[in-house]
């Protein structure tokens, strides 16, 4: 591909729209165009994100203002529910846009399961349709071809990823997973609530959403279509005090005769090509403060005193390869780029 | 119960010795007499713990010059596997003393379980007998009575506390309970070591003990109890960074026509009389720094969207109920003292 | 004193008011009548703050519903500004009680500093002329005899313990003290804003109010009655990621021939017999997070490797000797407790 | 240049060698050939740092078996004080390398200071007088020419950035400098020592080091010869609980009718074509965490309430600019690299 992308981004002024922008700056086939946030239009981002000082970026405008002729790509970094009607304007105004959508709006295919999860009727159906699935080690064809990818959520990314190739592969019961997801707090966004305060969840750590979590429903899709059949998992998210990190413990039977070291070789085998998949030796323990920062996951496997259970641990970072990351792993793949490109930096330890 | 009681501390350089005096020191009924500190012998506590700076106590001392004749009560906060001859010879030089031990060494009744979940048989076979496991809430009367408490680990009694009564009145299946008890750092102890450094172990997570954490054999042998056969739950400890905090997420299955409300009701009436837990109301989740530097558990019960299947979280302050705290409530009924005394402070948040 | 005092809090939802309740609830006595918080009336207290579950306190009210005849004594834990009409209200309604203020509202004693520094005229100044600065150690005599104790700020009494007895002894030049305060987040209170997010204020450190803080002007007033003339100091208070304690590093420049020795010799003698100062053995460093949660200010003093400078350091826990644990040291005076009731508890570290 | 430059790192398995590898992975310009680290050697990057599982790296080898005639550049991120001998051995067996030293131990140009403040005679005299002070903004040209570059300590290059401007422009009084210097965890290393784990440092915060750390002579040298005279300014560095940041609130006097605008003018002058330093507006305030991660210094300036006294505020971070991404800004002029390669990432936030 000759010459660089025209990258938009809608959002910019919240967590995952900063973090897009921590990779794309330095993204050797990006140039930034266009960046918004509605209640911060007219701002630099160093404003808003004092971080960017001193570079030369776009300055935030509103959506309604936004020129979207001058991009070729536009990721969507936007409250879940409105997205989708912002997105199926942003096709009409320009129909060969790229959208990299980071909400959840377009995450689940069963019209039905949406409304049942948010509360309301989809709102751009015929988009729906279009829309690939961004858990790209899995739909990394579809990716490629698509104009509009449906960016997964950070703890589904995060399930998934472990849980998938073990069901393809027989060797758990699918009846009594139980997965329990420890979050940082980035994951709540930038939104002023009390209950996100420093002083509210430091030093401390608690469930939340429990036994509703709207990623569950992510989680039902795609372990139903691995399993070929209703899988319906127990999901609790923990919020622990960090910024960053998505780490579950997963617990899981075997099926059959298949042993704990069978479920290591099956994740090895499936993610033995992969550049941000790290599956580590059987009975290895990864922690999240090693993937911080990085498009990585890591995956370990070891087996429970009885022998047939066994323990599944995958961690991401929230932000990264739960967001932004893969939203650029997809932009890539969109684009015809490299895979990794922009994403080479290893995590930031300590 | 006229005058105050005399007592002594074995180990209190460190976390959990330090904790028992900060519960000790404003305690009404006690008179510190005697602190050991084998490394640290002839410094001042306020040496090796500023915060006793200003206060009038003991001069830490050798495990082997302590006079055993000075005190009434003796609380052994001293490793795994040795305090056991420790707590044998105590009772040579003063038969009449009456000891809390922290340690794990006494808290398994079956010895063929210690010496599969220790390594090595165990050396005082008779006081083990005696021994009473101190979880206050369910073995009060034989506290009261006993010369020797075994106080429970920190993941122990939180993970018992709220399991018990769930099996005791059938509603939960005992085959499938999973635990996913996080922990705050200070359970790790004061020993220099790189995996425990800050910036090994803040902003991230991890699981540790994977499928054989020793705490597990406390569970097997109080839920075994408790069902009235074996009970083999799945259990992972994880290390959060925070100072405090024990916090379990806990799966199971209702039995029977049993409903996650019913497993709410039976914890209510289980604790409603007691002073240290908290059956928070059903729905509501608890949170570990709501119970921080206090002797509370707090327990919540919340249904999940599968109609047979809860989530019960319980969490304690891993040094106070799950240690220290703990051990003084066990040391008030052991003296004839109210139950609370010394134990009053409401948690501190923020 | 016969029988248990009648307390109310104005203010029990912020955390300072919760502090206040953390420390009253085991104090021996104090019978706790009377709670306000206008927007959360009708609840409960462990509705605000679920730490205090399981207690028997009264439900919240609202300030113009309050009985004020039903207390003896009103704690005023209300934000600066409006404070000053409402204890004027008070003492309209019952004219005997005795009133620990805990905003800023009556401790300047200039009516003028007063107009300057928060902005408006004071809107009690009969009031502010019977009010008694309560830095307890050097307002000991006036407090008690006092009914309205104007509770110091945070940064003031760590800024002002530490250097008014070397202002006294004319051992430091008035002209060349530097200040920089570190302090947690709570004392920011409990107001969902932004800038007081975890994922904002973790994992980094910055300062705020730089060059014109509020508390300065408590320290203008108490160091220049100290040394009988003007004195100006520099101070920045900075944010630190925490939730307690303020950490003042002062920065002194000794006169005519006094030592940094001489500096400390001055501050011991000064703080000999106090229950809640510690000056530490010359050279040594405190740590803030060995006065968490007490009532203690810990001192010490280093000497420059210039051999007329010398560091300065002072802590203390921002919710306690900084605030509520202070109200309680000056409610114990007025009602003529022992000024330790209630505040016994070493810090609790970790 | 054409090719690729090969690096070697003598001390890898440390944090600042860690950091280094996480700069120089993605480098274009760079083959990594050799990394040591002698406690580990045999062992694999990702066995002692797991963030880097996936990567294809070398294997750790002893100092003593490397062979250096395999790299053109040799970055040493070994202890003070045996350094100088490691290095002049590195440069017998291959006198065309380029050394950058991340150690203190070719940093002060004086010996009788280096003797002053380290405790011995310095035994490489003869490279000492070829070294050069590493600050890249402010010795560019000699870093270009030289083979030995002595990379400055972190707090030194956060505290000598926004001074010496100052000084060379004659607009602040040389005598009154204060500088209070918050740090990270990282700076400590990964020792395994008491007073740096986890429940020891978190939730608080101390000084240490008060009046005499060794990176004052490196400010000596520095503002002596920016002032042309001596200057010997108070600092005292200050722990403060999060993993990176250097965080200087710097105290100073204007001389003559100079004004705090005309600090600002003076540093924005001097930086205003640095990639990696940023002048903020005057009265803004910088926060450690909007550099967390990258190489930028930003520096803030502002105005005290008295009119000819200020605050000057800079931040690093001390594993980047403060070491490992100064060394490879460093080593990107000693090759003829463009000076901003494998540094161009903004920083991590949040």
């Amino acid at each position: 591909m000759a010459g660089k992308v025209k990258v938009g981004i809608f959002g910019a002024s919240g967590y995952t729209g900063a973090e897009l922008l921590r990779l794309l700056v330095p993204h050797p086939n990006v140039e930034l165009k266009l960046l918004t946030a509605d209640r911060k239009a007219g701002q630099k981002m160093a404003d808003v994100f004092p971080q960017f000082a001193g570079l030369d970026l776009p300055v935030l405008t509103k959506i309604d203002e936004a020129d979207l002729n001058s991009v070729d790509a536009l990721f969507t970094a936007l409250p879940h529910g409105t997205t989708q009607t912002v997105i199926a304007d942003a096709f009409k105004k320009n129909p060969k846009l790229k959208i990299i959508d980071l909400s959840a709006d377009f995450r689940l295919t069963d019209p039905k399961a949406y409304a049942t999860w948010y509360g309301h009727e989809h709102q751009a159906l015929d988009l729906q349709k279009e829309a690939v699935y961004g858990l790209t080690e899995h739909y990394r064809d579809a990716v490629k071809k698509t104009k509009l990818v449906a960016n997964p959520g950070c703890h589904s990314t995060t399930a998934i990823l472990p849980v998938v190739p073990l069901l393809k592969t027989g060797v758990i019961d699918p009846d009594t997973i139980v997965i329990d997801s420890k979050t940082g707090m980035s994951g709540a966004g930038r939104a002023a609530k009390e209950e996100m305060l420093f002083s509210e969840v430091s030093e401390g750590i608690h469930a939340y959403g429990v036994g509703k979590h709207r990623h569950t429903s992510e989680l039902d899709q795609e372990y139903g279509k691995a399993a070929g059949r209703e899988v319906l998992a127990m999901f609790t998210p923990v919020l622990a005090p960090m910024n960053r990190g998505i780490y579950a413990t997963i617990y899981v039977r075997t099926k059959g005769d298949a042993s704990p070291g069978d479920l290591h070789a099956a994740l090895a085998a499936a993610y033995k090509n992969e550049p941000f998949v790290q599956v580590l030796p059987f009975g290895q323990v990864p922690q999240s403060r090693h993937v911080r920062g990085s498009n990585n996951c890591q995956i370990g496997v070891v087996a429970d005193r009885v022998h047939n259970r066994a323990i599944v641990i995958s961690t991401t970072d929230n932000l990264v390869k739960g967001a932004s990351g893969q939203a650029v792993q997809n932009f890539n793949l969109v684009f015809g780029l490299p895979e990794t490109a922009g994403l080479q930096s290893p995590a930031m330890f300590p």
